[in-house]
């Protein structure tokens, strides 16, 4: 699918189409059609960054506190968003062992208690080694440096989501 | 039920409970929750207003797509979010006669394709005439003005919501 196609979309569609590419903020995605036209997928991917980018540190962190926990409660109710639910399954976090179940549980908890939002990471980019890795290793880090790093792991599930629209990437990809 | 009650809320409680008082946009309340502990209700609605202000211009219209036609798409379809339906519900938009809502359909469209988001309005403050009376004046508002206008309903709305969720207001009570 083209850019163009994006272009002559009306706002409803826009954000039927892209509402999602910031997890539960389809505010962002009717916000960034008031820049239409969009000249290429980088330019329209930039726009995702330079919204988010302007916020306050308190809407960054209501970004992050919008994203479900990994192989948290949304996974086990069913409740996720449909984006959501094939990045984890894709990272393998619906085939972990009991201990790894346990101590995921354990580091999202104290993640939280730290830094008030939970552990984002593009968990398509990992797998759930290196998911237990990056959170027990982030979990030390400076609440601003977090809220930075975890801004940046946003706007890298914001493209994949993107190039999965744009069916540059065909579903289920490892990359 | 007291403020402090939500001073005690996790940001999964908070977001939960206030998720929607700005509609479809959770981003908001997950916000909000950052400026903790809320001294009284008329705090907790100044940030969520505040938080609206500092947005540039394609946020507050970002916030306004978010919203729902009245008498729309959403409503014949019932998936309207809980709280439009009741707000649409209380103002007889689904007890329109075949002529209004021919008019109503008509107004939102040129309405739209003039200000690129919908007609915006505290229903619960309303009823179905003059809902129609103010969508035909606003119409020939400048797109500056008019984005104002729609931003102090959103506010009004907000004001509502909370005070429903703080039970200051037996639900479908006429304000």
């Amino acid at each position: 699918m083209e850019i163009q196609v994006f272009n002559s979309m009306d706002y409803e569609e826009f954000v039927d189409k892209f509402g999602n590419v910031i997890e539960k903020c389809p505010l962002v995605a009717a916000a960034v059609w008031t820049n239409r036209p969009f000249t290429s997928l980088a330019a329209l991917e930039k726009m995702f960054g330079d919204f988010i980018d302007l916020l306050p540190p308190s809407g960054k962190e209501g970004i992050l506190r919008c994203h479900p926990d990994l192989a948290g409660r949304d996974l086990l109710r069913g409740t996720l968003s449909s984006e959501s639910q094939g990045e984890q399954i894709q990272a393998g976090l619906t085939n972990l062992t009991v201990a790894q179940r346990s101590q995921l549980s354990e580091l999202n908890a104290s993640y939280k208690n730290r830094f008030h939002f939970p552990f984002v990471i593009c968990a398509r980019m990992n797998d759930k080694d290196t998911i237990i890795k990056q959170l027990s290793s982030r979990i030390h880090n400076s609440p601003e440096h977090e809220l930075n790093t975890s801004i940046a792991e946003v706007k890298k599930i914001c493209h994949l989501r993107l190039l999965d629209i744009l069916n540059r990437v065909p579903h289920g990809t490892k990359l």
